[in-house]
């Protein structure tokens, strides 16, 4: 295996140090935006501990995404941040996502990711930094959530590459002040264009995301 | 926040590559023995596919932990590398693991964490690399999956450090043929010095665990 010098950007010297420079970017042009780190963290806490000083103290990131599997007391390290957004995954964008998410999880027709958002917003965000991701590829289960945790933000993914639909991600999505959803596109906007253009593509993607968001809220 | 310069060895220029040349060192003075990226990695398959590239790739890990939350689909990247060992979290080793892997998923007693290792054993497993991660801070547990998966091989952490017991464990654990296990210790062998006999200490307390599992097998 002959990994080209792209290849070793990505994941030898640069790798860390690229993205710790992008981050300090971001927040010195646009310091009222916050940084998620999609990174779908899901070890014990002591690991966990580590984490959190990677993604917060070095890589100075202003909430991450982590997972529901290994329980609260797990992600204790994440959760007592309290200067931190803590997104924890319940029902995720990909197609096979109902696998085990779907699982009824009592008699009451409960399934485990509406069990995952009922534990995060009621025995979880005692520091109120906590918010769930839900793919916008599953407007039915976005609004079950919803309904679920009130006004508690939620990351919604799935807009663009992976085909979600804005209109019925927002009006399933919105909370009580028509707001509370973090609407992501990644590749649908990062690779808006390989060519030269590529920023002016990306900013015209953008920009077109939250115009059509706006319209449907 | 200032990093002390460890910090930048263990994040910075270092990071990865000090774990390539690690792994490269292992396969070089014992390659018999396979190493286990224990990264709990749980994304997407797009996502997915980059960290098959890192892990076995790149680093020419044999082996690598993952989630079972996003469900077979999102693990396709790993689970068609026919040529590595993949290992799903099932009943994982912290304390706090119950809160969703215990629960009942149907009427007939069935928790989450043994529906996860019936599929992996009934579904995911066409290639023969799948394995299970099975606490050994959880006898009786280790002994229920145990009786799922037949003869499966289960990785087995929660020994030393975090407490496990070895007799107890080697005897739910065990195969059909007295073996199947890959018992690990981390801390309590990385940790057995912090003084200049580290590398005697750390031989000292993985044979002593190496006996002390046969014995009970």
């Amino acid at each position: 295996y002959k990994p080209n010098s792209a290849f070793y950007e990505m994941w030898g010297e640069e790798g860390i140090n690229a993205l710790q420079r992008t981050i300090a970017e971001i927040h010195m042009i646009a310091p009222d935006v916050p940084v998620i780190l999609d990174a779908k963290r899901a070890d014990i806490g002591n690991t966990n501990a580590g984490y959190v000083e990677a993604a917060f103290d070095f890589l100075q990131a202003d909430a991450i995404t982590v997972h529901p599997y290994l329980g609260a007391e797990a992600l204790q390290p994440f959760l007592e941040r309290k200067d931190k957004g803590i997104i924890v995954l319940c029902r995720t964008s990909n197609p096979g996502a109902d696998e085990f998410q779907d699982l009824y999880v009592n008699a009451h027709g409960e399934k485990l990711f509406h069990r995952v958002a009922r534990h995060v917003a009621n025995a979880w965000n005692k520091n109120g930094n906590c918010a769930l991701v839900v793919g916008a590829t599953y407007p039915e289960e976005l609004r079950e959530v919803r309904k679920i945790v009130g006004d508690m933000p939620i990351l919604i993914p799935g807009i663009g590459a992976q085909g979600g639909d804005v209109e019925k991600t927002v009006h399933a999505g919105k909370d009580s002040l028509g707001q509370g959803m973090i609407i992501n596109s990644s590749r649908g906007i990062i690779f808006a264009s390989k060519s030269e253009d590529f920023a002016d593509a990306a900013r015209h993607e953008t920009e077109k995301l939250r115009d059509l968001i706006n319209k449907y809220r």
